[in-house]
């Protein structure tokens, strides 16, 4: 039963941690319309004109701009109406001077013409177009190429896909777009007295949490996810296990919360690979292991529900993030008073779910075992090594979880 | 070609639109583990307690706390050891006074001890235990129920499911959770200058960037999107396209960018239903329409890639996650010095896309047709009706888009 040999910080796990996952480098094409969030693997190079050729910029009158200086409310200037252009008529038309063609917004320019006079400034009878107001050449046209030139880099490799990018690739008539793939994590539950949801539960045994609380924040965080049946608690299962996801990105098993369990998996990941930490001060969370087999990185989470989802918070979401080439989440932060004395003498930084109240910050840990502190939590403190006590009142910080 | 008969103010076109629309009704049980960010549709009460047994909190030894009152490094107790307990181990066993028994973590507290020793407060040797320590009664156990009681309301009706409350309901047992169904948006792109990407341009056109542009944002908002193949600026086949999309739970057109499209979609509303706007005090997006048709809201938006998007930001997002039970989106705002000046003297407030560098907001609005614009905003102001010029170096506020 020997306990940790020497626990480093969590600010030293994360490092080793993420030095050690590496961006995804595999690349697919999806259809543009599932693109959302995805990060860019190409540079986008415009391959047209964007729009295609001048357009009308709202509805008017097509006209020579030369023809109309000197137009005011008070002398207007009469062109004469030659045709009409509805949108998605294609029809070669051209206008000469003292002429001018009906025009709808999007609309090729006729030939000729060299802007737009708009509708509110003109007034059509028996043929003839009153024009109220002069306009300068190029008014009220979209020139070909102004949106997206033909040979423009308009999205660069890397950029993270949102509505107005892929209007950008729709209106370079892109059906698909080439992303990164999402990083592939198995999530390997084990332990003896861990039950399948939806089973009925033997003696002495609980429901696994793990899995689902994982399953969701990697989802949501730019993963894929596969999860392996619940695994007994012996060497040969958990290397069985190992060895089945060799090729993931990231395997991650959750449990072994007591510590003879924990050794189980050291063996297995020592034997067939290099552990690199095994022991984090914090709390919950001490038990966090980690270490790399044949290349591939491998978590070890602790196995009591909310250990597991606060150190997944703090280790696994920067990770996986790093390897789905996404940005670290911008965590929004708030300044609270502390609702009631807290008492923190554990010799390792703690993870503090809170609620939050007409300013202050509310303590809704329970034990470590429990998932329903977390559910309810609206954000968490870390409280440093060095303090053990918050007094009532005192300002902290708290981080939002969303 | 007459324009708009009465603009309203963007703050009365939301306030109709979302009188307008409601919260989908409709139910449906999903798997735990695809429920991340959806809505909860019923009450989950615990059916069990949770743990279900008194369990240890740490690995250690199961005693009757009475033996060890008095012990300390000085002067420890010493305890017969009379069996051991692994995870997940099954075997009836009881502690008497005098004995002890070694648990790990998460075991069924053996019959009879009321406490558990902490491992590191101990000496095994000889077939007895000696207990540095005294604990008192309950020390160390996970009481059953302790975490959720049998009976007790667990999460509420309308909780939007985050990876913490997919864990209260995994460790219930529960395989799958109701939730509301995801609403189910149509958009029917319209224009007969409109061509599907992925095929080759025909003369005069352009490609459809709204369908995609706005199943990004819905998808993202949490609705469900059936797309409309491009129909033609002709009233028989607008009306034709709404029929077909009667039953779901809002229709958007999209297109129509000319007075003439515009009014096409005016009328079949208003033969078929009933129009309640047309025309906001917005610039870009002066032509967006609302209106009601056999109980489905359906809204008109402006063909113009950007007016398009940023009116959807404003008014299509409001509106689908109220229909979705999804909170307003919090929108992050900052304080930025406008690093040039800006005129906009239009008589309507201005949506302005931004890009923020040193503090500064530059715009990045070309034309209103530029779907480049937003691809590179950061943000975006709104510009009051009554402002005309926001002076270089002038404090304004930007709203990030994320």
């Amino acid at each position: 039963m020997s306990p940790f040999r020497l626990l480093i910080s969590r600010s030293e796990a994360l490092k080793v941690l993420l030095e050690n996952v590496k961006p995804v480098d595999r690349k697919e094409d999806i259809p543009i319309e599932h693109a959302t969030n995805r990060v860019l693997a190409e540079n986008v190079i415009s391959e047209r004109d964007v729009p295609p050729f001048d357009r009308a910029a709202l509805d008017g009158y097509a006209v020579i701009a030369e023809d109309t200086y000197g137009a005011s409310d008070l002398s207007p200037v009469s062109l004469k109406l030659t045709d009409v252009l509805h949108a998605g008529e294609q029809k070669k038309i051209s206008v000469k001077r003292g002429e001018c063609v009906r025009i709808a917004t999007g609309c090729p320019i006729p030939e000729g013409a060299n802007a737009v006079v708009m509708a509110e400034f003109t007034e059509e009878k028996a043929g003839k177009v009153m024009v109220y107001r002069a306009v300068y050449p190029g008014a009220n046209i979209a020139k070909k190429g102004e949106d997206m030139a033909a040979g423009e880099l308009v999205l660069r490799e890397g950029e993270i896909l949102n509505p107005a990018k892929i209007g950008v690739l729709a209106a370079l008539g892109r059906r698909t777009v080439r992303v990164y793939e999402k990083p592939k994590v198995a999530i390997i539950p084990t332990g003896t007295e861990i039950c399948e949801v939806g089973t009925e539960l033997g003696e002495g045994q609980v429901y696994d949490v793990n899995s689902y609380t994982l399953t969701s924040l990697l989802l949501s965080n730019g993963a894929r996810v596969g999860r392996s049946n619940i695994v007994p608690d012996k060497e040969e299962s958990l290397e069985a296990a190992l060895e089945r996801f060799i090729g993931y990105d990231l395997i991650v098993f959750t449990g072994g919360s007591s510590v003879g369990e924990r050794d189980l998996l050291v063996n297995v990941i020592q034997r067939r690979g290099e552990v690199l930490f095994h022991g984090v001060q914090i709390k919950p969370g001490k038990p966090t292991l980690f270490g790399v087999v044949n290349g591939t990185p491998v978590l070890g989470m602790p196995g009591y529900p909310t250990s597991c989802l606060s150190n997944a918070y703090i280790f696994l979401v920067p990770a996986v993030r790093k390897m789905a080439r996404l940005p670290p989440i911008k965590q929004k932060t708030i300044k609270a008073r502390m609702a009631k004395r807290i008492v923190s003498s554990t010799g390792r930084e703690q993870f503090l779910p809170v609620k939050i109240a007409d300013g202050k910050a509310y303590p809704v840990f329970k034990k470590s075992g429990d998932i329903t502190s977390l559910s309810r939590a609206e954000g968490f403190m870390i409280l440093p090594i060095n303090v053990d006590v918050i007094e009532e009142g005192e300002e902290v910080t708290v981080t939002l979880l969303e």
